[in-house]
């Protein structure tokens, strides 16, 4: 199975490092080995149909800050002249326009390749039309790893659960902002919390996008389109952040044994993210990095999953888990 | 798709009331409707090769304490002798030798028939032979309610995780055992703990498959087999119950701000059940009947998953899990 690889930042390179660790899974239990034909970032690429050794990749883009030696003007139509069979698009996130991901996604699908992604933005932003198009096309579209990284929730919603009538997800769906309340927690004013999550790589330099709530929103529009089947963007969201969340919030909800926890919600009628109190003992009053998401649904009841919402190879572990459901679907497809 | 079901107790009855809520799900989304075409106590049995009314049958059990009005000497040769596509197997769990739950399996797989169950007794037994059986017939024996009843776990650990190494399994899979340590947290003595969970339905009159902890070393053994490709049988756990939990035990842990919880573990080298110590907090602290589980693996970190381990609706939503999952197959196979 041959894979083109958008986007060479920290996931792209952690789903080379998984590429190369499983070499020998893929063709013993799936009857064919994944080579990487294409990988792209935003300025270079590096290109061989008979596949590119995945860790030299990582080391070349490790050592000159691109995968490849080669520039390209238009990624579409590097990718239309690429032969591949699955497109893993993991290019940088732009949720206002859906940025070259979204163009790369659209014009895999439209060739009727396969299309792993963790790109909020295109999801977030065009979901039905995506999803059209691969039926279109007979193709399928999997993001596993867009909500929650390695914690298990798109494909457990839709596959497994498929058949309960999912009633409401509420999560915390943003590590950074958990991180940043788990120390409010210990007295830490927001403003130290959050130069202490900077400092340990948890937060960006501009955090607005983790603690405004931004993409906690993003996640939630994503499982509002997937698993509820609505039809609904980025500016449905009610969205509230943690910046407004005081010392004296914290110190108060303490008091009556709960903390303050940042809870996307959503069901067929709700949207929301906004800043909650969680009693201490509760599910969703974890404290540090973790994800967490409580399932109701009406058979089952409670369901409650929780994992590392990023990292390089926890995220790849979720792009992973989508790329055999692929190597699956073609291997009943060829019997 | 014609199912048969063999056992109709509370699971029974459950899965039958299943069928019947879902029954406009079936058609529409995989273009065949489930007709239950044979469903048998351990006295009785009703069959039609049209279908019988899943509800009337729970209505007759309940009434009559009978499923049907025909009565049967050998179940195998009733189920030899019964057109079907899948059996449901959910007659009464026996532990020592099997008993007529792994002889209609045996019974199904035989035939080819695709078969369900959350009978504990023949996959802690034999599991390998059963999936070996299995496989030379071209069916599937699957069993998703068999441990953590709606709590996802066997197929998360082999279908969505399998490109995972998991390194260990450890969780509560017992839910009136956790159920009678959370009393003991609050003071309340052993036996008085036991009397409440045995006046609220959570054990039996005779507790000794749950509290001798026989019933979650018969999950650990199936996690073994089934997650762990181990080739494991009930003899080989190491057992500790919970009967020698003394009050001073939990009262020395909360001290020390830990409980005591029955810990079912299992790995490529352990395989133990035991009470152990929990800091509060943890993931494994849960108080109630929820079952838990964390799972380990070499990517995706930790992952944890928690729901209800037991319960009439609850077991049957594991069951149509597994359900779906066959007709998807069919589906695939038909195309």
């Amino acid at each position: 199975m041959r894979v083109a690889i958008a986007g060479f930042g920290t996931v792209g390179q952690g789903t080379a490092e998984v590429i190369a660790m499983r070499g020998d899974m893929f063709s013993r239990n799936y009857g064919e080995d994944v080579r990487i034909v294409l990988a792209m970032d935003s300025r270079s690429y590096a290109a061989d149909p008979e596949g590119l050794d995945p860790l030299k990749l990582v080391e070349t883009k490790k050592v000159t800050g691109r995968v490849g030696e080669s520039t390209y003007a238009s990624s579409r139509r590097l990718l239309s002249e690429t032969d591949y069979d699955v497109l893993i698009e993991v290019s940088p996130t732009d949720i206002v326009t859906g940025g070259v991901g979204l163009d790369n996604i659209i014009c895999a699908l439209e060739r009727g390749k396969d299309v792993v992604t963790v790109n909020k933005g295109p999801l977030a932003l065009r979901f039905h039309e995506l999803s059209e198009l691969a039926e279109d096309n007979g193709c399928v579209l999997r993001f596993e790893g867009s909500v929650g990284g390695a914690m298990p929730i798109i494909n457990l919603c839709t596959e497994n659960l498929v058949g309960e009538r999912i009633r409401s997800i509420r999560g915390i769906f943003n590590g950074t902002c958990n991180f940043i309340l788990s120390r409010m927690d210990t007295g830490l004013p927001f403003e130290q919390a959050l130069k202490e999550a900077q400092q340990l790589g948890y937060a960006e330099t501009d955090p607005r996008n983790d603690i405004e709530g931004f993409d906690t929103a993003c996640k939630v529009v994503i499982l509002a389109n997937s698993v509820f089947g609505r039809d609904v963007k980025f500016s449905d969201v009610s969205v509230t952040g943690i910046t407004s969340v005081t010392d004296e919030a914290i110190a108060l909800a303490a008091d009556h044994n709960m903390v303050v926890r940042l809870i996307g919600e959503v069901s067929d009628t709700k949207l929301e993210v906004a800043p909650r109190l969680i009693p201490r003992g509760h599910a969703l009053a974890i404290s540090g990095t973790l994800n967490t998401a409580q399932i109701l649904s009406d058979l089952a009841g409670p369901i409650t999953v929780s994992g590392r919402g990023a990292g390089r190879i926890e995220t790849a572990s979720a792009i992973l888990s989508d790329l055999l459901a692929i190597m699956d679907r073609r291997r009943g497809k060829s019997l």
